[in-house]
């Protein structure tokens, strides 16, 4: 599976994707200069007018509800319609799904409206998206929740592919769970860090197509970057711009030498 | 006062207040990770179906009407009437007020319609609040108004605790007007110092009730953070890093050793 | 030619103009830092009943259509009006005209209604602003297009003084053409290293109305600037760092011995 990372990591530097974002306005800035330090093209545009010739020029889509408006959400909809005419990938953040009624409707519209790619969001947000009992606090909340059968139940109930972050970051589809262990505790003390990381698995996608081995190699290399950074840096305003170098440079050693992977099972059965 | 200032920073880190954040967007990323630096949690959120909501799960709300619209002024009115009912505090930034007739009658209005904790702004800014004559220019305006008149009409004037910023602090209620000297000049060559101090001033209210107490402790760990982040840095760039840093590690001895602390007045009358 | 630029920075440094910019929220606060480590004073209004008000008050207006709406598209048209009525400049930072009907209508609309000063885009958008073939491809297409062709063609149609970056930036109004070839290519790894450019011209036009050494000052500022904070920082994130102090202390020395500039047309005749 190494191998197969470190492939599609080459496809993603290769392919310089230009990733449409619709995304909240406190991590715009922090998303556009990560896709750049990855090697692509971030682009930021929420006008309904040109939304869809936005989408359809881009490689890939990413949908975060983070500072939604009712506004923002119709035009969601327009960008995703024309993704899904085109087969552009679409990622969606439920930032702070379950925090409100608004924000949890609108989840569920999207869902329902859409073809979602791929689902990426923290313990809270994706058990409260798959009807899994959840409390939440803020849109950062930590769940003492065990992950596997949250991960388990929830690619159940959702039935699309998801990349579910925390202390283990797990991605699934309905045939196979992958469990990720790299990271770093400097990640939560940033803001933006789960977000870009949504754009990151767009970017993997749009350079390739497969549910399971595209988002764990962006997972891969977004928290390897993160632990590297955290060797040049023990706060988070030195960490926020070590990580910023540290996505541009992760090379095949590093993913060599530091994943810490584990299949958790396969076709349902676990091993 | 200076053992009871280290026992609200105690206070504020155990308690990782969640703070809503109605704020410009401008500052809006600068804020969220000053507030995690600080140990707290930032939310932001403007949807006027959802604000309540957040602001009735978060410990403060924030209002700076730096890039207010019409709808966002409504917005601020329905989370600040939740964090009303519920007895959460408000701090309000009445960033650039005077500058414009809609920012002035925004102030008033906020002013008139909600139960305001605690407003934060720079001398021109209070001064225009308090209707005391001033000049501005643009929402960075620094005056040569003696603080400490401007301060003691003020508070006579509005009637709300204030925290007054500029090269000297000033911290006041009815009874008391504090004086603190600690900071630097770099906090006025980044964008947004004063924005995120009203978010700090918040995540202190929030662990600590008292109207001089709490805000005094935020305005003294903030400054003294600056003053670190200083030693380590002498141009803007560098300094935004190293104050993130500094504003996760201001100690006790910090505190101790570098607070120049000044009671001006005590229920009116000069000591 | 030199000595004129040195002295334009001179008295941009002196007039600590305060620069009103409706730009896109990508870049809010990178701009906002940027124009403090020039030295002036940045605002942001986006709100159409005090934008007249704001503008009025400042030095120099920046239009800048990066996550524009149709919204703001009018506020611009307003903002813009009040500036013309009282001859105060205006940039325009056409960010990625072409990708879209309704960012190149919106364009128009405002090359139409308002008396633009100064217009500051990269090869493909100003190539396309003034008819020319040319594919885009996001709004941070690079294109093989020979800048000299482009920039002399445009500015015949155009008609309004332009500002040109690329691997070479050219600055062109209907008599002169210059060529500047400082810079460095980290400055497309980091989102609105243009954008803020535009704001530095800005800043530029705010002290000095020449149409032709104000924005090559500008240019030359801001390349050589770059230059010097790329031989800190390899990687984006502490070029992001690096960059933002160098902008703060580019030096007469170093335009002096650091300059490469070249007339390359004068009143049409090349030379």
């Amino acid at each position: 599976m190494k191998q197969s990372i470190i492939e599609i990591v080459d496809q993603v530097k290769q392919k310089q994707s230009l990733i449409h974002n619709i995304t909240n306005q406190v991590v715009m800035n922090f998303t556009a200069n990560g896709l750049y330090a990855l090697g692509a093209l971030p682009i930021m545009a929420h006008e309904r007018r040109e939304v869809a010739e936005i989408t359809t020029q881009s490689d890939a889509l990413v949908l975060n509800i983070g500072t939604l408006t009712e506004e923002l959400l119709e035009t969601m909809i327009v960008a995703g319609r024309a993704a899904n005419r085109k087969g552009i990938p679409i990622v969606f953040d439920p930032v702070g799904v379950g925090a409100t009624k608004f924000r949890t409707e609108a989840a569920r519209k999207l869902l329902s409206e859409l073809e979602i790619n791929l689902i990426r969001g923290n313990t809270a947000e994706i058990s409260h998206l798959a009807g899994l009992k959840a409390d939440m606090r803020g849109v950062d909340a930590t769940e003492q929740l065990d992950g596997e059968i949250v991960i388990r139940q929830s690619i159940e109930k959702l039935a699309i592919p998801i990349v579910m972050t925390g202390k283990t970051d797990f991605i699934a589809d309905q045939a196979t769970i992958i469990k990720l262990t790299n990271g770093s505790a400097l990640l939560t003390k940033i803001t933006g860090a789960g977000c870009l990381l949504s754009s990151v698995v767009a970017a993997f996608l749009a350079a390739n197509q497969s549910n399971i081995l595209a988002p764990t190699a962006a997972v891969a290399y977004f928290t390897i970057a993160a632990e590297k950074a955290a060797e040049q840096a023990t706060l988070s305003g030195q960490f926020h711009i070590a990580f910023l170098d540290a996505l541009s440079g992760v090379t095949a050693t590093d993913l060599e030498e530091r994943l810490q992977i584990e299949k958790v099972s396969v076709n349902g059965s676990e091993f």
